[in-house]
């Protein structure tokens, strides 16, 4: 088998076998199939596609590279759940206590932020000493004894992605579905799950701008999960507006503990029940509306907020300081950006939220970036909300004037007006299953 | 800039600047661009094309990556000659000394052979003690003295296409009319003629396979040469069956020099003829009409065979072996192929021709093989001959039993037979100037 005939075939519009994927997936990784050669059959797959199967055979071929974790000796059915990304989006923070509270175990990698959206590992590292460098032993240990953890995803997890990623982001062949799919998804499943359920997040902070791209997306990977024999889920949710009112690390942090306590925004609320239910159902077999009466209860009788403390506290933080975040990092200075007319704000380009939030400290332009937690946003005002000239509409937390000054340019430039009343976009625009 | 910017700009179709082109070829001859950015580049073009500006810059682009060959010391217009490659293509052992015959100085670059098509400095080196490997100081001089001279071509000219086509190679990324023609034009502008006579060939033993193909490749080739300010014309002619009847090293070397007597194949003569009064036109300014007088008195008195002799003489080989042609390497062993019907000869594909000869030992699989110059095919019958059931349809020379036992075989396949009188292809299929 020569790759050249490999890139030639995809370059005509044929379909790859999967013993061609094989052979070229396990030959790059061993080093024996050159860069140059790998980044011309992305090209030609950028423009030729891959078809279902395809796609599932790329992504069991990127998993099968390295390893998988062994979940089995935890009980139950193992539910993960993976957002695309986006802005305000303490989705996992919320959600994970809310499922684990309902008797589900959950067992979750997670990331870091990058550019204009945060990571979960970064907001948890807001409770002084908490930490996801833990070994698979405690991991699993932690789900065991306190029915949740979190870490960060290993080295060893699909290795041939984090090469095939490295370069297609130098090479233009990054926008593909399939290749975006089979990228998450061999993450995913090397996560070691028995079900999964994705929100796809789509709007001006997410990776895909329109519904159509999001649906595609979520189609690929349920597909990529059924391939794999993974129970796989969709939720497609709005990103045209920051998820929630609280943009950064801490503050996001404060916001996920207030929805814990039932005191939180409604989008986030609602967002964390709807995947929640579908994570529960999967779990306990149940229809999504026993779920979501379970999840509402374990919220309601504090149940989701203690087990947040409590694996607050197995990871390394302070039990109180869920209830009392006033020891979780604090900017010192703030700043009002005010209503400029009287009439309601008709957008909020997620985006430019993100991104002024990575101005002020709190995002990476690289991986190496220091990120300063106590920074961000709060959005005193979203889409449709009425406001009058002067009123105070989003504040900006940071340390730095001249951070502070670069993103109140960027704030100012995401808000939108109008004089008539503006209607949000909805929060859940559907689900593939 | 950024390659990764103008990989994605070519993905979706833009059009690239000249400071763009420079910016990839340079920094990739530098090595400061990898070679994983210029396969995806170029299987963006394959897909996307390059206009005629984008084709000229990237020429200019690879023709200022290395030395132009300075023929300034050199009087008169200098004309050069390219053929894209052909099955029996000795045209140039012919050409160039009837138009150095006719006072225009021939300052030439030539290859050698590689897969199913024969170089003319293998076919040259048959003259035992001739060698292509001169200083530019005795190429110049030979022109000036003898007024024809051929060297291989240097590693100093256009290192950048080189890079370039071994990479294309291995990445399926050669298919594409851009970058053919300015991949062939970089190498003809560095080798610093004043005019370009083009031989497009077409059909089954070309590298274009048809004619549309073949005039898009001419035009595409036209437009640099004019985008260069260089005079540049192009005839398209057939290779749907080999050109003339000997196909081989020495055994074309006999052709070629039969041809110069005024006994050789119609065919070869006539193609000889046209491209010559389109470089003796250039050179002398006077109408092609004019130009093929002059180049037929230069045959018919012998001019043109004496200019030959010199020529040879002149780089080390013997001026008596023109005349006498015994000193060619000989096989020592033939065969004959012989209808296997009574009809006529309705094709002979090319490629195969090639092939057998290749397979004979006459040619090369790869860059390093060593060739053996007194192999060959002898094509007694040509499309549109009749032939009656067990006449000599073609001879094949070789000194390896396994070796003709190969040839034979591939032979076989390429010879056609129809029951009915048949008309071959036209040998001049059109000019593009």
């Amino acid at each position: 088998m020569l790759m050249v005939d490999i890139i030639r075939k995809k370059r005509d519009g044929g379909t790859l076998t999967k013993q061609e994927i094989d052979f070229f997936i396990n030959g790059y990784v061993k080093g024996q199939i050159p860069d140059y050669q790998v980044s011309a059959l992305m090209m030609a797959i950028f423009y030729q596609g891959m078809n279902d199967e395809e796609t599932g055979d790329l992504t069991l071929a990127m998993l099968n590279s390295g390893e998988k974790l062994d979940l089995s000796s935890i009980a139950g059915f193992k539910v993960d759940k993976h957002s695309t990304g986006g802005v305000g989006d303490k989705t996992s923070l919320v959600l994970t206590p809310m499922v684990a509270a309902c008797g589900v175990p959950v067992a979750k990698m997670s990331g870091r932020g990058l550019g204009h959206t945060g990571g979960t590992i970064d907001k948890l590292e807001s409770f002084p000493g908490f930490s996801t460098a833990i070994t698979n032993e405690q991991f699993i240990n932690n789900v065991n004894t306190v029915g949740i953890s979190i870490m960060g995803q290993t080295k060893d997890l699909a290795p041939a992605d984090k090469l095939l990623y490295a370069l297609r982001d130098v090479t233009a062949t990054v926008d593909n579905m399939s290749l975006i799919a089979s990228s998450i998804m061999s993450k995913k499943l090397a996560a070691g799950a028995d079900g999964i359920v994705l929100d796809v997040k789509s709007g001006s902070g997410a990776f895909m701008k329109n519904d159509e791209d999001a649906f595609e997306l979520a189609k690929k990977m349920v597909a990529i999960g059924k391939h794999s024999g993974v129970r796989t889920m969709a939720v497609i949710s709005d990103m045209d507006q920051p998820l929630g009112r609280a943009v950064g690390n801490a503050i996001e942090v404060r916001e996920a503990i207030d929805t814990l306590r039932g005191k939180g925004p409604d989008d986030l609320k609602e967002l964390c029940l709807t995947l929640g239910s579908y994570m529960v159902s999967f779990a306990k077999d149940t229809s999504p509306q026993e779920a979501r009466e379970m999840l509402t209860d374990a919220l309601e009788s504090g149940r989701a907020l203690d087990k947040f403390a409590d694996f607050i506290a197995a990871q390394g933080g302070k039990h109180e300081d869920v209830y009392d975040t006033d020891n979780l990092p604090k900017a010192s200075k703030s700043v009002e950006f005010t209503a400029p007319v009287d009439g309601y704000v008709s957008s909020i380009m997620s985006e430019d939220i993100g991104t002024a939030s990575l101005l002020l400290g709190g995002g990476r332009r690289s991986k190496e970036d220091v990120i300063d937690l106590s920074v961000g946003i709060y959005l005193n005002k979203k889409v449709g909300e009425e406001c009058r000239k002067g009123e105070c509409i989003a504040t900006l937390y940071g340390n730095d004037d001249a951070k502070i000054s670069e993103g109140y340019e960027r704030l100012k430039k995401a808000y939108g007006f109008s004089d008539t009343p503006v209607s949000p976009s909805k929060l859940i625009k559907g689900i593939v299953d």
